[in-house]
């Protein structure tokens, strides 16, 4: 049996841009290794949940990762709470939060505390730990003014609306339960917000903020709560024992649901400058002991987000050279697919349902006539045109893992 | 309303091999006819059940038949049963049987006694008929150690487990139910197991080999039962009249089941010496009288268990020339789907995941850019990729058989 590398280039995939003569991100860039790479294997184009259906990265991991999305996705909140680190139980409600700032008057002033960058960690463990009701609170801060909330306990569900306004000047929401079901999640919900008020308007480091003019982080806004589904892990539907390289916390939080075992690379942060390179050699190096590994990098995603198609050029050479030291160094037959999440094409900045470009390659594989790695290409590629869910059982299968089905 | 030849190459679909140069047998064979045929029509590849998904020989016909595999297969058993000859009705438990070696103290020494070729059918006609309880039994020898089993009558259920140990030198095991269902066909198989032993022990069959140094074949061991399942007949399904031609014991037996009415061809033996131009000549010939026609020809998997390429592709050569004779010979505006029910490399030497190449033709219809039948060319055709249960419909509205869904 073969092992599988999974590179997942976020947001890779694009539309022709004006400022390229009408190419797309990647028919501009110069890339060597990702042309060998299907040159060598196969090329085709993927709809990672369905075609025309524009992807989350949440949706989008899971989906790629051979799980049926609309069984196990419930919402963001439950893989966001697992990126922050928060060990996720079935039946869990779990919601994604902000740090934020109300007025004495209870209008909502700034969704994000003035960006704060400090001190949410001191904050969360004054709310980690709760008990409303029956209830338990876990509560952790994530990355800026970003948390995760978790409940645990008896007859939660998500049936409730959001104490989110989702804009400034407006008051924090009374959350309602949208059927009978939701009433206790509801109440519970709006005694946490008004209990985190009570706490953090007292806390030392928003006594130090307006001190010193900033803005405090004196109320936690939650959204998007969802159940946390049965999920089963990688290991239990495919018998592989799967390694993550991922600086994303959605993505991070997919892979420890799925039961992914997270590496750590130096210089991994998720960010533009992340270490690619660095990246590659966690990957083969966690190859030595686990049957898979998922890569995700997450740049060409931030440059189509900010509409800089240029900066994707340069990031998509950067990437290639990534792939050109994976080719090198992995394990004679290991099983190669090269894709992205989504599409987010610098002429839209924010992610769409536009296929995305894949390339396949195990040595002793079929290899079709497909000659460039980009949109176009593989558009014409051997693989032809894929769901996202049926790339696992083809990448097992060319690992020599694929169970018969009959006799 | 014209006439459909489904033209089925058992694991014909292969991977690069070294020794022919990193060619598939297909690439390396000489085909003019199956690239006319394609030439003339169109190319595609088809995951037969699903993408990565390894097919048997059973499921894999009834896809390509355009059956929901997931509907009507229970196992092997009620296929391998049908294939022997016995008429399945809804409800039996079928099972593959072999006519065993076991020791006085009732140890199993020969899984397939001492790989028994005569004397099996007076054996089994001394099993045939038996009633235990309120259950009949009927059974029937098949090729060399072979045999089925089918147990008809009230309250069966398969949720039970083997007896064979699929060891030699292991007791055989006895038969527990899974659930509460298959308590009863778990006592009425062990029941059946003992009186094999009982009645083969004395036949005078196993008394002679016994007296010639043989090894007797003194019990019956059944495994992979299955409930016979609700099979709409080809007829009921497509409002065609089907007819079969096929060596392969499990083959006839999804024939059977379907309601396809199976000719004789003479040489059609299933084996690697299988007239192949007789096949194609029963199949024209079948046509008089039937809508259809599926041709099953087995060698060239047994080449690719065999891990034989050259022979493979002196094998496919040999179909070729079938390929011609049947496009010389079939009535005009015939549809002819050619293509294999799964892979079988010979790289690999067992059935794999890997799509198979399809060539559609009709008179009349769509004609692509393929040029040439082999795995590569048809992975660019304009059929694209599809998967198996969608060929019949296919095929079907090519021949003018398709019904109108809505107004």
């Amino acid at each position: 049996m073969k092992k599988i590398v999974l590179f997942i280039c976020d947001g890779m995939g694009d539309l022709p841009h004006p400022s390229l003569g009408g190419k797309t991100p990647l028919q501009e860039a110069s890339t060597p290794h990702m042309d060998e790479l299907v040159s060598r294997g196969q090329g085709g184009i993927m709809d990672v949940i369905g075609p025309g259906i524009t992807p989350g990265s949440d949706t989008a991991h899971l989906s790629l990762l051979g799980y049926d999305v609309k069984a196990v996705y419930t919402g963001r909140g439950p893989f966001e709470a697992a990126g922050a680190g928060i060990e996720i139980l079935e039946g869990d409600v779990a919601f994604r939060c902000n740090f934020s700032t109300i007025s004495s008057d209870g209008l909502v002033l700034d969704r994000r505390a003035g960006r704060i960058r400090e001190g949410t960690k001191e904050m969360a463990s004054a709310l980690d730990g709760l008990m409303l009701e029956d209830i338990e609170v876990i509560f952790k801060a994530g990355v800026e003014h970003r948390g995760a909330l978790v409940f645990r306990g008896p007859g939660l569900s998500a049936s409730i609306s959001d104490v989110d306004p989702h804009e400034i000047d407006k008051p924090v929401l009374v959350s309602q339960a949208t059927t009978p079901e939701g009433e206790k999640t509801a109440r519970i919900l709006n005694l946490f917000v008004r209990k985190s008020q009570e706490i953090l308007e007292e806390h030392p480091i928003n006594i130090d903020r307006e001190a010193r003019g900033k803005k405090p982080a004196n109320i936690i806004l939650p959204r998007g709560g969802g159940v946390v589904p049965h999920i089963l892990s990688m290991r239990e539907r495919t018998g592989m024992s799967v390694a993550g390289v991922a600086g994303v916390t959605l993505v991070r939080g997919v892979c420890r649901a799925a039961g992914i075992e997270l590496i750590h690379v130096p210089g991994a942060t998720g960010g533009r400058d992340t270490d690619m390179m660095g990246k590659a050699e966690g990957a083969v190096k966690a190859l030595q002991n686990h049957d898979m590994v998922l890569v995700n990098i997450k740049a060409p995603d931030t440059a189509g987000h900010d509409k800089e198609p240029l900066d994707k050029v340069a990031i998509i050479e950067c990437i290639d050279k990534a792939v050109g030291r994976l080719l090198d160094t992995i394990p004679e037959g290991t099983v190669v697919a090269l894709t992205a999440d989504h599409s987010t094409p610098c002429s839209v900045g924010g992610h769409t349902g536009d296929p995305v470009p894949l390339a396949i390659f195990a040595e002793g594989n079929r290899s079709d006539m497909t000659k460039q790695y980009d949109e176009i290409s593989c558009s014409h590629g051997g693989l032809g045109r894929i769901v996202g869910r049926e790339l696992m059982p083809i990448m097992m299968n060319m690992a020599g893992r694929a169970e018969k089905y009959g006799a």
